[in-house]
């Protein structure tokens, strides 16, 4: 089946522009990239890959990025502030998994929701 | 800036396969319509798009959706479940949507995302 | 049965401590209360209640509550900033809710935990 | 500071009854310790307790304890569904949590919110 980007399905969610679903698509992408690969990639590889702080940063990551979409889906003001939140906690995923590597999905998906939470925040 | 399907972007994550991906596509996208639709149209609209029983249920669908999608991206066995009790609350979703009119996007993201899940739980 | 209070139960959770349990529980106890009073109580009641905003703000509540209580939970570092973002939202619900009477319960339950995130936050 | 127990504080929200409000607390602690202790206690510990397959089931033990929990607070008829998993999942998880070991804290939240979501479900 052809699945149509998440960006094309909400012409009736008039409070949510077209800015605002490239921010929630990629929130929600660097949600799923955190969570899954912290279960099905970094726990199975082990060593540095396991341990405690870094499982703790990629799942703080992944639901900080969660909540940030579900409060731009509600169409709520408050989006600025999680927004400028999830740009700081991304952006610290992002040099850590950089640091441990091989974990290159999860860097680029991290910088790129930094890079449009920061601007959804400005 | 052109947003990539969220179906393109785990080869790492090996323990979804495309059809779970797929499914968590669409359960993410039924979480997203129905929580949109309900705060950004059914509020906005009033009368019966306003009734608790349906925004109840619309927030009940979207909850489910998400906590579905949630436990096929960690890849736990326990999918199967979740993913046939959210093909019950999505058909009916539809259903009431289909009822209620004006909510043509919900009852076809709720239609998909039913259609998905069932196949997923099978 | 008799329900033991949710900061008597984590002895082995060496990373929370009392004064985090606390806060922990503050904030899903005002997640549950703007979440139940909003589906409960205002979409019942109607209109001023009922206005969009005012809904959109609570389920916003609810959710910043929720994702605080998550990432203390986990024992993320990360944590500080989304207490402050909690306290914030959670002191703007409870004068919206002050100006809309009749919702003491939201009230007391968003400032207490604006109170508790501020302290986690400082 | 003295907390209330979260069963004390719903008077306004009716369709929150004191049996259901004992379900949702269960399913409130459980999802927090499942979520405590696989990242502050089996990460640390390290060996069968980090495991992938143990980790993952605590992890989508802890969603469905907290979607379980999201839609009786939302107090939608769909709840009953949700709540069979949530006593299914929480069953294994006790299992699990026993054969591994130094779990008891989890064994207990678990086998409580197994027996709570049964009756719920009934």
């Amino acid at each position: 089946m052809d699945q149509p980007r998440l960006a094309d399905w909400s012409p009736t969610m008039h409070h949510i522009d077209q800015n605002m679903q490239a921010c929630i698509d990629t929130c929600l992408r660097c949600y799923q990239t955190c969570l899954g690969m912290s279960t099905g990639h970094c726990l199975e590889v082990g060593g540095e890959h396991a341990r405690p702080d870094h499982i703790k940063l990629m799942l703080a990551c992944s639901e900080t990025c969660r909540a940030t979409a579900h409060v731009m889906i509600i169409g709520s003001r408050h989006r600025k502030h999680l927004c400028a939140e999830c740009a700081d906690i991304c952006a610290d995923c992002a040099s850590e998994c950089e640091r441990v590597r091989d974990m290159e999905e999860c860097v680029q998906a991290c910088r790129a929701c930094a890079e449009s939470c920061r601007d959804m925040a400005a």
